[in-house]
Formats: structure tokens, C-alpha cells, sequence
């Protein structure tokens, strides 16, 4: 037996139950916002079958795909020769299953083998965890959850108008409301790779300009010219990094300047659509910022890109951001799935509430009432009561052993739990009982009946 | 890029939108009772240093560890020598993490690494997947959820009985009327070895004992028999597999035949006073059946045990179960840590319910109504119907293309949404809307405040 401290891997974290409290109102809110917009849960393994998730993330993915041992004897199917010829000759022969790496190549996988029982247009949201051999850093785990929701299997526009009123339900009901949602489409960058003559160089404008924020102009320039960029085309492309105005005044620019290019009006008139639907929801429009140098840096997406970003504020990284796609699962041989999904970051959301101290207090708390434990003589009486507690549906736990008031107190002050009630012999007697606050210190004398009226009231 | 088919791991699930609903409800319930009971959630991360694992399951749990590969060159630390003398002496150099195998281990982990933080009697519940590497059969899973709560830092009986209280409650409300709680005390088990002249051999009774359903009586004394029970034991064995009566008539017997046992005396004070603590909290007894045959295999057990099966059903498997132990995290150096735990198995109990037809019907489809969208001249009106909807609570969409109406309707019939609201040119013009109740074909014309009160009002 193994009596050394033990410890977690890593880049992995205990969530005990006042983070749990809190992660799961977060979760709480994000699902039901999910559910009220007709998006539908679904969990997929966390193991997937390497098959599924070598290739689709890229060389630099592919080596953070956490990789399980076959079970038995692993190196059954190995040689000696093998085994000298280094580790990347050897995994495939003894690891056929990794960790899920993202929730999109499970989706993907999912949509493909249950096609024919789906019904399209297929609306999901999956809140799992994802594991990644990743450096551990401050706010980079090995292993976090993703929030995604995807409509799969229609072009319409009215999908990104919905993510965006998403957003807004779920930042207004968490109680942020300094953030900006960044609005483009990948034609549009299409389109300027026209018209600035680097034609067919869109993906590597989306790289490269994705950096912007991070590392300024020269830089992203730098990369460019490298890419093969022409100087003349960098001072063509520098207007559209200098946009000004309000969203319909960039829009108007936008199509001037981008009037020779079929791919960027397309990109535009799918901006003003989308703009056109929140409308129609009756949103405010104040949050949405249209950049058109928001890239999101993966190829997939195609259409409509979004990034959100709290503002005012020391959390950088994006909280929720997505776009539309051509084609999610025709790596898997199945074609011409259009989509649009987007996720939120509940590490980064918990860390903006924690800044805004939004929480709710009182409310996380589960256990309203703990019982004190006096003796055994009384405690059948404290089980009654608390068995009329639970029965009126107020969370409530009496302290298991007879020990000293103090201790009890204390416990209940740890947990949290707002009221200690107090059944001793006289006050079973008297058929009212204490019933400590135990945030202002009052006591009160009161029968069973206005102890649950309390709670019911509340 | 592989285009085969693509395919899940053997043993594992994945839960699309219906089994969701239904798990999520079973979920739920349990955690609503977890939480009334005052017990608090905790997570801990998928994968653990195998130093923590390894050596807690036994050699065949050992075996159904899933390891994980350590990443980057997982050979670097190898030799040739290291391969060729077998996979076992591999195993240490090339994976250092592996995938938890219940819940247990990871929560007696997080207590030593918490001791000074958390308040003691520390109650947590825990509801996550846990991975063996088992064959897969027909209800055993390699990737499967398990839900427990466990109190520990108390010795008070009074656990045992909230235990079953929570039981009890949650199968009332998921309906499942009809199964009986075997109740037991270790102490029992270890007096009877005493008493029949077989004394120190408790845990090869209760190995061999725990077999009596499946296997029959013969097998259970082929076994102890090897185990070193002789024959005279046996004899003395039997009247206690033969016990009748009501429970206290059975503690009756009971206390007669095992007089000359300490520890059996003190088993039969444990098991009466829970029955005394169920009594105060007014719980019906009908569903407690002492069985002192009852011996859950697991060594940890120190004190009162019990299981839980469905009557009079094909599923004959345990749907809840559990025990006191008295040493939960020596294994970790932190001595005297006793408590009791138990855990609802919740692959079993969906058999259960879907064997009893008992989940409810329309509450666990999400989508209340869904908007047909007629086309893009109307559709705008259609969004801020919608909006209206959502605004007042209720999880609502609109299809996003204007494609055929049958296909509409297809869709709201095979996601089972139970309305489908129409808003064409005419319904907008004259205020009322067709609302087509999509079970009974009925169509009605309503304002969109009668059709949200419809909603308040269910």
C-alpha cells in the first residue's frame, strides 16, 4: 500500500462544493438558456476512437490528444524492431482510443452515424469536458469543460441571429453587461484578399490578422509578408483595419470599398441580414461590433464569425465566440452539412464574475437549516422536525453526533448554512423552538409551522 | 483525411437528445434529495496519477485501470531491455496517469488533500462517469456514471438511516413503488463465524455469501468449504440463511443464536437503533428486510450494510446500495476517517422505469412550440413572436428555412413538440395566430398573450 501524499496530475482540478455551487449556476443558466432556444442535450464518450480524432485538429493537435494504453498486454502486437524505430511508429499499435479533444469531432461523428434517425434541422448543446496534453499555465487546463450548442443541416441566417440573442440572455441573466460581441464573415475577408490583389490568401489573412490584438500591426504585417503578401497589398488592407463608425457606417464603407468583389457583397448583405434578425428580436444592438479583423483563427468556419469579450476588464480572453460552417462532417464522408455553432468559456465567465463579485450569495447555499444535535434522548424529536423540514422541501441536515453546542455552530458557520435550529427538552415542551440567524446573530422562539412559513415565504 | 465510417469504442454510449431527457430526470431527482439531505457536489478530475489508483481495486481492478500514455516521446525513458521483459514492466515508464475506476479513491484522495479546509462531518455527494476496462455485456458498460453520496468524520448511526430515507424518497418520486432494502450489520456476519466456530473468517463468508442468489447454496458451501469451513460450521451456518418472520422477530432470533458473540450482539444494537432512527423519521418499513445473508462483497464494509432491488422485475441487478466503513483514506496516511456512503445505479434504475413506462411523458421534451416559418416577408413578425414566447419562460424556435410545411410539421412530430404555432400574412393581419396542438390535431385561433397564458397556466 501507497501512503505517500497524494496528489492530482497536472492541469486538473478538485471542484469542491463552493465551486461547484458556483460552476454549476453558471451551467445552470447556459442550459437553460440552451433549452429555451429548442437546442436539445447530448453527451458523447469521453473516449473516442483515435480513428475519429487523428487528423482533424492539425499536426500540433494531433500531439495533444491524450492517448489510452490498450488493456491487457499492450505490446502483444509489438516487435522488438518496432519498438527501436521510436514512439510514433510504436502508438498505433498500442493505443487505439484517446480523450475527446474538442466537443465538434464528437458531434460530427454523432451526426454521422445516427443520420437517418436525426431530425433535421438538428439543434444540440453538449457540456462535457475535453482533455488536452497542453503545457499547464495560469487559466490553461489539461482537462475543462466546453458549452457548445450547433444547429447542423440549414443556411439560414435566422441560426446566427439566435446565437447572438443567446448570448445577450445569458450575459444579462448572469449579470454582465459590460462585453462586445464581434461580428464578421469570412467572405468579407475573402473578399478584401480580392480586392487588396493577395486573391486565394484568405486563410492566411485569417492567421495572421487573428494575432492583431495580441501582438500589433507590425507583426501581423510581418507574418503577411512572409505569407507572400505584396507591400502594395498591406497598404491596401490597412483602411480596413482603420474602420470607424457605428456598425451601419462601417457597413456602408465596407461596400464601397468592397464593391469588386462578389464573395465580399455576399459577406456583407449575410451581415445585414443577420443584423436585420436581432432586430426582429428586439435586441439591443449596442453590444455588437462589427471588425473586420476578427478572423477566428480555425479554417472550418465560412460564413458568420463571432467573438465576445468582456470589457473594462483584466479577463482578456474571449468568453463565448463561434461562426458558421460549409461542411462539419465531410471528413467523415458525409457532404454538404451546413452549420453554425458557437460555445461559451466557463473558466473565463467564472473569472468575470468573481471580478464583478456577480455571484449570488445566499442562494448557492444549499442547506437553509442544520439541526442541533443535543442528545440521543432529544434527537428522535430532532428527526421529526427535520423529516417535516425536507417533507415542505427546504434543504436541512441535522449534526450527526451529540457533541459540544460550539462545535455545531461552527460546522454550520463553515458550511454556510444561513439558520440553526434548536430542539432541546425545554423547547420541545414548550413546542417552540430556537431558530438562530445565523448572520445577524438573532434568535427567535417558534413553532415548526413558522419555521417552514419562513422558507415558503422567502 | 480518413473518410471509413466512423465508430464508438466498445462499451461506451453515446446519449442523444431522448435518453438525455430521461437520465437528466433521474439525475435530477437524485440530486435534488442529495442536496435536501445537506449534502454538498464535488467533482474531481477524469484522470488521477496512477499512484493513487493502483493497488485500491485489488490485482483485477489493477487490470481494468484505463491507463494513459504519457505524451511526447512516451519511449524516452525506455529501454530495450525495459521492452523486451513484458508489459508490466513497461507500464510504470511509459504511463503515469489513468482514468478513475469509481468514485471512492478520488474522494478519499480529495479529504487527505483537503483535511484542513473542509468541515468536518464532511457530507459530499459526486455524480460522474468512471472507466474499467471490463468485457463489455449486455448492462455492463466501460464508460458508466455513478452517483454517491458519502458522510465521513461521524460514527452516527443516524447516517445509516438518512441513507435510507433518501432512498425511499427518491423512488417515490421517480415512482418505483415495489422493492425491498436488504438491511445487514458486518458485525453480524463476523459474529456468526464466532458463534459457528469459525472465527477470523468473516471476509471469505462474506465473499462466498454474497453469491447465495446467483449461485445457490450448494455452491456458497463448495466455496466455504475450500475456504476452510468445516462441515459442522456449515450446519451451524444454516439456520441463519434460514431466518423468517417480521424484522423484529428476526432481531429476536437473531440476538438468541449470536448471545455468545460480542461483536454479533453489537451488530443487532447497530441494526436497531437505525431502524429506531427510521422510525422518527416516519418512514414506512415495509420496504426493510433484514437479511443477515446480505454481505456486499467489498472488504471496506465495517458496520451497517445494505442493498436495494426491484421486485417482481427483469431486473434483477442492485439499483442502489452501501455500507459504514471505518477507514476510508488510511490508505492515504489520514487514519480514523470513518463514514458511510452509497451510490444509486443509474443504468439500472432507467430499465427500471422504462420496464414500469414510468418516466413522465411530455415534461421531458424541452421545446413547447415551435414557429413555422412561412417566409422571409413574414418571418420577421415570426422572430418577435418568438421573443415574446422565450420573454415569458417558454422554450420555443421557429424553423429556420421557409421550406414545405409538411416537412415543418415532420420535424415538430419527430422532435415532439407538442405546438406548432402559425403566423401567416392573414393571422398577422387580423392578431391570432393558429395554434395546432400537435397530439390532438385541434387548431385553435389565439392572441399571443392567450397562447403565453396557456403556457403560465400548465
Amino acid at each position: 500500500m501507497n501512503k505517500e501524499k497524494p496528489s492530482i496530475p497536472q492541469g486538473t482540478r478538485d471542484f469542491g462544493p463552493e465551486k461547484m455551487a458556483r460552476r454549476n449556476y453558471i451551467f445552470g443558466v447556459i442550459r437553460n438558456v440552451f433549452e429555451k432556444f429548442g437546442f436539445l442535450p447530448l453527451e458523447t464518450p469521453a473516449m473516442e476512437n483515435l480513428s475519429v480524432l487523428t487528423g482533424k485538429y492539425g499536426d500540433e493537435g494531433d500531439q495533444l490528444l491524450y492517448k489510452i494504453l490498450n488493456s491487457g498486454d499492450f505490446l502483444a502486437k509489438t516487435t522488438i524492431e518496432d519498438l527501436s524505430r521510436g514512439y510514433k511508429n510504436v502508438l498505433p499499435k498500442i493505443a487505439s482510443k484517446g480523450l475527446r479533444y474538442d466537443l465538434t469531432v464528437p458531434f460530427a461523428r454523432y451526426v454521422v452515424m445516427n443520420r437517418h434517425e436525426i431530425a433535421f434541422p438538428f439543434k444540440r448543446y453538449q457540456i462535457q469536458p475535453v482533455w488536452r496534453a497542453d503545457r499547464p499555465q495560469k487559466g490553461r487546463y489539461r482537462e475543462f469543460y466546453q458549452c457548445d450548442a450547433d444547429v447542423v443541416g440549414t443556411g439560414s441566417l435566422i441560426c446566427e441571429a439566435e446565437n447572438i440573442a443567446m448570448i445577450n440572455e445569458v450575459f444579462a441573466t448572469l449579470g454582465i453587461e459590460d462585453y462586445e460581441i464581434k461580428l464578421s464573415n469570412r467572405k468579407i475577408l475573402k473578399g478584401i484578399t480580392e480586392v487588396i490583389g493577395a486573391p486565394g490568401k484568405e486563410n492566411a489573412l485569417a492567421v495572421a490578422i487573428d494575432k492583431l490584438e495580441k501582438s500589433g500591426r507590425e507583426r501581423v504585417f510581418g507574418e503577411l509578408t512572409a505569407a507572400g503578401f505584396e507591400s502594395a497589398a498591406l497598404e491596401k488592407l490597412l483602411p480596413f483595419m482603420e474602420l470607424k463608425g457605428s456598425n451601419a457606417e462601417k457597413l456602408d464603407q465596407l461596400n464601397r470599398m468592397l464593391s469588386g468583389s462578389e464573395a465580399g457583397q455576399e459577406g456583407i448583405s449575410e451581415l445585414m441580414e443577420v443584423m436585420d434578425h436581432v432586430r426582429h428580436f428586439g435586441l439591443k444592438q449596442d453590444h455588437i461590433n462589427l471588425d473586420v479583423t476578427l478572423a477566428r483563427g480555425l479554417n472550418y468556419y465560412t460564413g458568420t464569425i463571432f467573438e465576445v469579450k468582456a470589457l473594462g476588464s483584466r479577463i482578456t480572453g474571449s468568453l463565448s465566440g463561434g461562426g458558421r460552417y460549409d461542411d462539419l462532417t465531410g471528413v467523415f464522408g458525409m457532404e454538404g452539412v451546413s452549420g453554425v455553432g458557437f460555445s461559451f468559456g466557463v473558466d473565463r465567465i467564472y473569472d468575470v464574475l468573481e471580478e464583478l463579485n456577480a455571484f449570488p450569495g445566499e442562494e448557492l447555499i444549499s442547506t437553509k437549516v442544520m439541526i442541533v444535535n443535543f442528545d440521543l434522548s432529544v434527537s428522535g424529536h430532532g428527526l421529526e422536525l427535520l423529516s417535516m423540514l425536507r417533507r415542505a422541501g427546504i434543504s436541512s441536515e441535522i449534526y450527526p453526533d451529540p457533541v459540544k453546542l460550539k462545535k455545531q455552530m461552527s460546522y454550520a458557520n463553515k458550511k454556510g448554512i444561513p439558520y440553526v435550529l434548536m430542539a432541546g427538552t425545554r423547547e420541545i415542551e414548550a413546542g417552540r423552538y430556537g431558530l438562530k440567524n445565523m448572520r445577524t446573530g438573532v434568535q427567535e422562539q417558534l413553532t415548526i409551522e413558522e419555521i417552514i412559513g419562513m422558507f415558503a415565504d422567502a
